[in-house]
């Protein structure tokens, strides 16, 4: 595949550093606040940028087929197709904190290991499959899955940008997707799983062990094929990895900017950029995740979160709580009295 | 002084703990929003506590003398006066910013040094002084301003209290306040100047060394005068500073929830301490600031910012951007779904 990803507008990015320059306030005192204002005015094109006022998350739902590995997760893997109905009824962590903040929510079963026949038809309109291989012994997917799944999560961007988002989070729903994350940054990264193993959502040292043996185990199994995006999606991610990374390739090709979340989303991150070079321009990083294998791939994508709460949710939560953030980096482009102006 | 500061409720707190170990969600996964939530329903005594709708962030302008001093500010103080109209006219960073979460500004001359007969008398109301005395030399206050100034903040937060104000937000304005916090942090906590001056608004290394050499010919000069708040704002602080600790006690008087900003106001909070034992449980810290001595007060006050996104702006600016995560917070609590209704 190939892709034509716009290139941010650099002279929008000097006229707003100018414009930040005198405004009302000491050089360089609203911090973080610049380098958004900045990097947004790149990617409007325009001082100051467009309202973010419309602002979609699409949570990827569905299972690795690593929780079957006992003790590689808290929670048994029945618990994805329940937050599946969670999401649809708005009572989940994320329906509330998008909310706060006047944005959408969409849930889309990419390969949830449940039959879902009674929810929305629309809702498992880009169903992949049941689950996923377990990487430590099998490739996650059949061959074509990774490119299916893919693209699925670039048509998903396109129906959403159509529809008038301003601003795309990719949120991730799947018992024992921060392993599949730790394996897909640390094949991409070549670091040993033992830096890249976090606790998940809850597990102890003795889980957090299970996890570095499997993805050790993936890791060999796969070694000859961690050169292809699609190879390494097929052999060591999910449906879910392959959709997120082709949800943020979609939102890049759009111009449109993306905001991604925790740990899964930067790891499909890190495979999207290699898919489509330059994608990353259209990327921000919303909150730090406690996983340590985010901390590899957004250093890698040149990516500092804007915000550090303490959640290890997923579900995109992290990334909505800083949609007042960027913006209020838009409002003070906008709406500050000049140096020029004091009397 | 005498002050009666009521108890936040504990078997609220404790109420709020058990419902978000029940939320649909791993324990403990919203970080720092969990906190938050518990520490809410304490203050309001209630699961989920009130909205935070009434938000109103109050801006103690006014000149410190250390700025007459050459080089410990980048700016001259003729700014304060400035920034007093640009405050009035809704252009300042906090304006802009406080819009983006509906809070409320109010701006006061507590003791800017210029003729501001132009602006609103209500504006003026409590002019305690012009400017200060330059700590390193002499007073900063004459004997009884310091009460006077305390009294006008308390008075200040009954005001808006009064108005409706669910959370209370101190700001502040005025050239040469990094400095008087600084001092005020060093003498409390018996730190030397060297370990809790910064760069403030901008200045370089010299100014630096300069801003070192005020504070510790200040805290030799009043050596024998620290361990009393009052005696400790005459002689080091300001007629800001001790506006600022009474608008902290006056709230916390109130049972109101305070969302301290940076540097400035985390100084005037570790005094107010002292005046008023207990009211740190009423306080919340909005923003890390880049100043050395908010790290050695918020620490000595048990408090950690919510957010860290490297301004230097003072003015409440980074606190108010903190509005939104504690509104989330009472959101969780109030609208997230149970797992016990997981089918």
């Amino acid at each position: 595949m190939r892709f034509d990803i716009p290139e941010p507008d650099e002279p929008a990015r000097l006229a707003a550093r100018e414009r930040l320059a005198g405004l009302v306030k000491p050089l360089g005192a609203l911090g973080t606040l610049e380098e958004l204002a900045e990097w947004l005015s790149a990617a409007h094109g325009s001082v100051p940028p467009r309202p973010l006022d419309d602002v979609r998350v699409v949570v990827f739902a569905g299972d690795h087929g690593v929780s079957a590995c006992a003790g590689v997760s808290a929670y048994p893997r029945e618990i994805t197709a329940a937050m599946v109905r969670v999401f649809l009824s708005g009572a989940s962590g994320v329906n509330v904190l998008a909310e706060q903040v006047g944005a959408q929510v969409r849930v889309l079963d990419i390969a949830v290991d449940a039959d879902l026949s009674d929810v929305p038809a629309r809702v498992r309109a880009y169903k992949v499959r049941r689950g996923s291989g377990s990487i430590d012994v099998t490739d996650a997917l059949a061959p074509g899955q990774a490119e299916q799944a893919f693209r699925a999560g670039m048509a998903v961007a396109d129906e959403e940008v159509d529809a008038g988002a301003d601003l795309l989070i990719p949120g991730d729903m799947g018992i024992g997707n921060t392993t599949v994350a730790a394996a897909l940054v640390a094949a991409t990264l070549g670091l040993p799983a033992t830096d890249v193993v976090g606790g998940g959502t809850g597990v102890d040292e003795e889980g957090r062990a299970r996890k570095v043996a499997v993805v050790e185990a993936a890791l060999t199994r796969a070694a000859d094929r961690t050169n292809d995006p699609f190879e390494l999606l097929t052999a060591l991610g999910s449906a879910c990895a392959a959709a997120t990374a082709g949800f943020l390739v979609g939102g890049a090709a759009r111009g449109v900017p993306v905001l991604l979340d925790g740990v899964f989303s930067g790891a499909a991150a890190l495979v999207a950029r290699d898919i489509a070079p330059g994608a990353q321009r259209w990327w921000l990083a919303g909150h730090r995740s406690t996983e340590p294998s985010q901390h590899y791939a957004l250093k890698a994508l040149g990516l500092h979160p804007i915000l550090d709460l303490g959640l290890r949710l997923g579900e995109g939560s992290g990334a909505v709580q800083a949609v007042p953030v960027l913006r209020s980096a838009r409002a003070v482009l906008a709406d500050m009295g000049l140096l020029a102006d004091l009397a």
